[in-house]
């Protein structure tokens, strides 16, 4: 086992739903599912673009003011990772024939997915294929695929047909209200080149009115012996290379193919795009491709890469975690990061909170660049939340709860519009980006306008009660197993930290701030409204209610429910989940992490005790939060079971719905539970602080982190903790378990880790224990 | 202007719509909207039969488990009122030509809808027609029309031509939710019968499978002139009859129509039916049924008549409103009353928790067979409730919300299935009922069972919090602007009667509760609950919130919220709504009145003055209950302002949706108010007791109620009221502003009036205040 790649040693074609999400390979501009070269089997075929969506109709039973009438989702785009391999006449198809030998390996480090195939054909000639695919993410456009056909023990006349598909017939979805919509045919024909060794086909989408081209072009070894016909229909383009080989001579074939894509530019324009984009990728060649995009991960994982002695499978799911958060928004550029990247088309290709909450913590700290990239694009659709904000009766800014463009896209506003948290989690990722990277420029020129509006949007949200309190009323959590409740704690909390954020960058940018009318008065306003910000606490309990009232109602009845009645929203109605103590994913426990400032440690102790027997982690956004405090408050174990949950849920499928795509939150979660968890990392107010502890069985973990400019290192082991510097950067003064240290570069600091008090156990509900940190679990199918 | 009659004087197509719906027949069975004999022009043609529905799926932009998948919307039916006249080949149309006199008059003692037409064809031949329409409450089955033409200055060729048409063409459904989505051709022919002077028509829906059929026949004067052809075709049938009239001569045609439909039955089973209907109707012939309808209606009427001295207006409309809510109900005969009666198709044609809490009060103190029937349809459905309760994980029976034949079909769950009230307003009306008639038969074999499964039901959804006090969390009350509050005050206080009610009934048949395996520890358990029920109160404010926290939240921007933009839910999203202090219609008031036992007469006045300036009234269930608890506290000009407000609903098309079809509850609301209101009449657990007080400008009300089988006369003026029973009934002890009295036959017990001490003024939001009382209100555009 190899913890830098992810190798399937044998096809399981019951997997290959799953086998396509995990080796997806993307830059967060181009995705690609792990389909087949040759097309099928498949269970997904998938394509995408970054934004490339088509508008659907929202119906309703009953309408409603302010209810989207149309949606957005992500559509297959032209496929130009089709390579169909026929040996004497007969087509490769493992469904078919035998295979000998069928390996995929998801490479971290070269960036590629490999495979390697031995098959015989149903008449008997044996081959062997291997295949390389990469989507660069040096140039953004490329996708590259070396395609290698080696005859073993007799000649064989060899065809391969390179194709690009547009508007490939998609399975029906299911009824799982959580997979996209599925639609159909949603490319009109613009143009179709035939072009040399190629095809160039553009499209356009039918009512978004999104132009997009793909070109596919071809470089292969032996010109002397290979007849090339070229073949181009409005939806299909085709190249056929036929070749005679003696056994043992293998055929190689380069594919090069270039995306490009735009809502605004003309024909011409998008198909110059394209083919200036493959001609550069053909100069470069595939050795070329393949050293850039080797060196670009090499710097990455220099930075980012979280080393962990004594569990080498957690090892393995960890950089696969890693390597998947950076496809996802390494090159998105100012488009949205989509919840399950582009490795599917569940939630319709939506981007939620969970970039800003979950993504961009780490990427923030390991690619900076890419986290400034994700605000931007916040900061592009400012005008659209603005109408929305107008539309809803709100002042400022109302971020859409789930989009591709930015229009809200929610068709259930009490688990959409109503979850206003986003606009606060949007903020924190501001804070956090600008604390972090102490990037002047873009808190002026975009994060500022960002906390103004949300801080205003705030303002006309929530009310000053009699007593003088701050009240958001009315208002859906992170938890959706609860709905519409008052004074949510997270979202209180939250927003209270957004509104001094806007008070505090206001004052440091008086011009821009001017230009946004931002008087005086108002940002005292909203100091006014953070200060008094009410923040429910049950006295009966000693616990806080996840919101007003939330302490009050029954417990659900966890003893009488089976295992298979989960996930509860598939099997009970909202009014009975709503009314109930019942928890999907941590909400008062998120804000003990991303608010831990507001807590003491007591109470943080009894919160995660109380929510923690509530809470079902029906949605795979909790696990790592819950990590996280389990590993603050010293339930380490219990820290680490979770640990192997989330990074099991893609790689073992627990929720079963990987094959329509990577979990992309729960993945950026392996390393939050690794850094804030173990690594106790907060960063509240732009104060680095760390309070490391190993759970049992481990010996050391080391990790990186990019900090105002300087890298990081910190390496805990049992006893103590070393901190240091790369490169010469300023000191850094940090905490490690409260005490102020400086790391400096040369020689790491090192101090012990304090004794652990082992807290009060603490319980899961009956039947969704965590998946125990115990390796032996499950079916450790992958190598 | 005679108060026994609704007049239109002439004729005004702007306004086409709402007569559609005021002047519309109906027996509860069949339901026939007041468009003209000739058909056009029409705003909505409306021909309905008592629970003809055909279903509809139900589209969600995000589906959720529980939700109905498909609705009922009740159709338009064969249309058996269309009688076309051409005067020397012009038909008449009152668009063409020249309308020298258009009078249509509906009979509130004659129970019939007269039409007198004098009209000049644009070829100057002028004709007197006169129809006459009745909706029989005799044979519930049948609809007749008298219909007669006199040339009146030439001789004229008079040609008639009579219709059955089915699968009407129908204007597309606005915008507007309230409205019915129109269902397009929903009928299949089966059978069509040219039939002697007739034609029968059967057809069927296409999913819901009910089988219906129409049959019309004829009788007419001077036979020999008359030359009559009958033609049919799946979808129409028609009977011609040409003749010659001279100047004076006067043609008389009665057509007979009747009709019949069944899920069950066969073809020849529901021809049969209808063939038999219409024969017994020749036999009755026109003078016949007439005299029949006359009687039924002095029968009612002797009971029923609320008669009012000092406003002729109101008394008209008082009159108005009780023959459209005896229409609703009389022949219904265990069919959902829907909304809208059969008066039009908006929301679809279904029935809410309307009936019971506005309807059956009415009709259960003047017409208690209609009431009984009505909640012996609610028994009937109850297999589908408790089906709904299961799919809800709930014990014992569901009511669905809205529906037409059972089966759930709200679209919308926080303003439907959250809206649990409903389940003890049907209770109520079990237990009102039966304290009236001591009908206990129909206690022991209909409502027995009801009280029992919602007590369950009830005992299911709530639970008893730490403190022991049993609340029901999470649920809508009547208004619909919160949605899925805890402890809703009016919820918890009538299931608190529900249980009440359960625990008392099963003691009286224990044989019955045997069967429903109700033990003694089960109904104790009710009763502990009940006992134990949460009512939640603001100390800070000495009030009642309408639901927990309600009095915490903020207060709707009404200065800010310009008349336009009522009503608010079509201008602002829901969850602004619902965060905010603003009350859509009576809900903590309408406990005032329905629990009015669990109030003190402080509570009532400090509640009522705190409600009434958050109460926008966007409700038409909203006016009555305000004016029934302004009166028993004093406001009495306010409950008179009120009353009118109720009265001229539909009159004067308050909410611009009367076309869509009449507010029935509200037109029940007028009784409520003159009755409960100014009669200070209340009937809480069987003990019935008055408080009259006139308002000022009124010298004398009088109405009667049918209590126990006796039939009591009550008479108010200024100082004092009388008590008296008709014919013999045993004497009946009442309490008169809270001293006990006692009724006899003969003499009326005369008692004065207790001095009004003058309450603290109340207030209405700004802009909302109720229609004055001001007979010079408005546009009395009807005589």
């Amino acid at each position: 086992m190899d913890s830098w790649r992810l190798v399937e040693p044998e096809l399981d074609l019951d997997r290959l739903a799953q086998t396509e999400s995990l080796f997806a390979l993307s830059n967060g501009h181009i995705g690609l599912r792990g389909n087949l070269d040759e097309g099928e089997p498949h269970s997904l075929p998938g394509s995408y673009l970054n934004s490339v969506y088509e508008l659907r109709p929202l119906p309703y039973a009953e309408a409603g003011y302010g209810y989207p009438e149309s949606g957005q989702s992500v559509i297959n785009v032209t496929n130009g990772k089709l390579i169909r391999l026929l040996v004497d006449d007969e087509p490769f198809d493992v469904r078919y024939g035998e295979l000998h030998r069928h390996e995929r390996t998801l490479d971290f480090r070269d960036g590629v997915l490999r495979r390697e195939v031995e098959w015989s054909s149903p008449a008997g000639q044996r081959v062997l294929v291997k295949s390389t695919r990469l989507v660069s993410f040096v140039q953004r456009s490329i996708v590259a695929i070396q395609y290698e056909v080696t005859p073993l023990d007799q000649p064989a006349r060899i065809v391969l047909q390179s194709e690009l598909i547009a508007n490939e017939q998609l399975p029906p979805p299911g009824n799982d209200p959580r997979v996209s919509a599925v639609l159909e045919a949603p490319l009109e024909s613009e143009e179709v080149d035939p072009n040399g060794t190629g095809v160039l086909l553009v499209h356009r989408t039918k009512r978004s009115e999104l132009r997009m081209a793909a070109m596919m072009d071809h470089i292969w070894d032996g010109d002397d012996d290979v007849l090339v016909t070229v073949d181009a229909h409005p939806d299909a383009g085709s190249v056929t290379l036929s070749t005679a080989l003696e056994p043992g001579q293998r055929f190689r074939l380069v594919k090069l193919v270039g995306y490009g894509w735009s809502s605004q530019r003309s024909r011409p324009g998008v198909r110059s795009q394209v083919m200036a984009a493959v001609t550069a990728a053909k100069h470069t060649g595939w050795q070329g491709l393949c050293t850039e995009q080797r060196q670009y991960l090499d710097e990455f994982w220099a930075n980012a890469d979280v080393r962990l002695d004594g569990d080498e499978r957690l090892q393995q799911a960890t950089r696969f975690a890693l390597f998947h958060v950076l496809q996802a928004g390494a090159r998105a550029e100012q488009r949205a990061i989509p919840a399950k990247g582009l490795t599917g088309s569940g939630y319709d290709g939506h981007t939620f909170w969970d970039t800003e909450t979950f993504l961009l913590p780490v990427l923030t700290y390991t690619s900076p660049r890419a986290a400034r990239d994700a605000l931007r694009w916040r900061h592009s659709i400012l005008d659209l939340a603005r109408e929305r904000a107008h539309q809803l009766g709100h002042s400022g800014a109302t971020f859409p709860w789930r989009t591709i463009r930015g229009q809200e896209c929610s068709g259930y506003w009490p688990a959409g519009t109503a979850a206003y948290h986003i606009n606060a989690d949007i903020s924190d990722a501001v804070l956090r980006y600008v604390h972090a990277t102490e990037d002047v420029e873009f808190q002026r020129d975009y994060g500022l306008e960002i906390l103004v509006e949300t801080a205003r949007m705030w303002m006309s949200l929530g009310h000053f009660d009699a007593a003088g309190r701050f009240r958001i009323d009315g208002v859906t959590g992170p938890d959706e197993y609860s709905a519409l409740a008052d004074n949510n704690v997270y979202t209180n909390l939250m927003a209270q930290r957004n509104l001094r954020g806007a008070a505090d960058v206001v004052v440091l940018h008086p011009e821009k701030a001017g230009e946004l009318a931002v008087a005086d008065s108002e940002a005292g306003q909203w100091r006014r409204a953070a200060d008094s910000m009410y923040v429910p606490y049950d006295e009966r309990l000693g616990v806080h209610p996840q919101a007003t009232g939330f302490t009050d109602h029954e417990r659900w009845d966890f003893a009488n429910t089976p295992a298979e009645k989960y996930p509860l929203l598939l099997h009970y109605p909202y009014g009975d989940i709503y009314r109930s103590q019942v928890i999907k994913q941590a909400d008062l426990v998120l804000a003990l992490h991303l608010r831990g400032d507001a807590f003491t440690a007591e109470q943080k102790a009894r919160d995660f005790a109380y929510y923690e027997p509530l809470t079902v982690r029906d949605s795979s956004l909790s696990a790592c939060t819950q990590a996280v405090i389990a590993a603050e408050i010293g339930h380490l174990r219990l820290a680490q079971d979770y640990l192997h949950e989330v990074a099991l849920t893609d790689l073992d499928d627990l929720h079963q719905n990987t094959g329509s795509g990577l979990h992309m939150a729960n993945l950026a979660g392996v390393w939050l539970v690794l850094v804030a968890g173990f690594g106790g990392m907060r960063d509240h107010d732009g104060e680095l602080t760390f309070a490391p502890r190993l759970p049992p069985g481990w010996t050391r973990l080391r990790f990186g982190m990019i900090w105002k400019g300087r890298q990081l290192r910190v390496d805990v082991r049992k006893d103590e903790a070393g901190y240091k510097l790369l490169d010469g950067g300023e000191p850094l003064d940090l905490r490690h378990h409260g005490q102020k240290i400086t790391a400096r570069t040369g020689k790491a600091v090192t101090k012990p880790i304090p004794q652990l008090l082992t807290p009060a156990p603490v319980h899961q509900p009956p039947g969704r224990p965590p998946l125990t940190g115990d390796t032996s679990h499950g079916r450790p199918w992958f190598g």
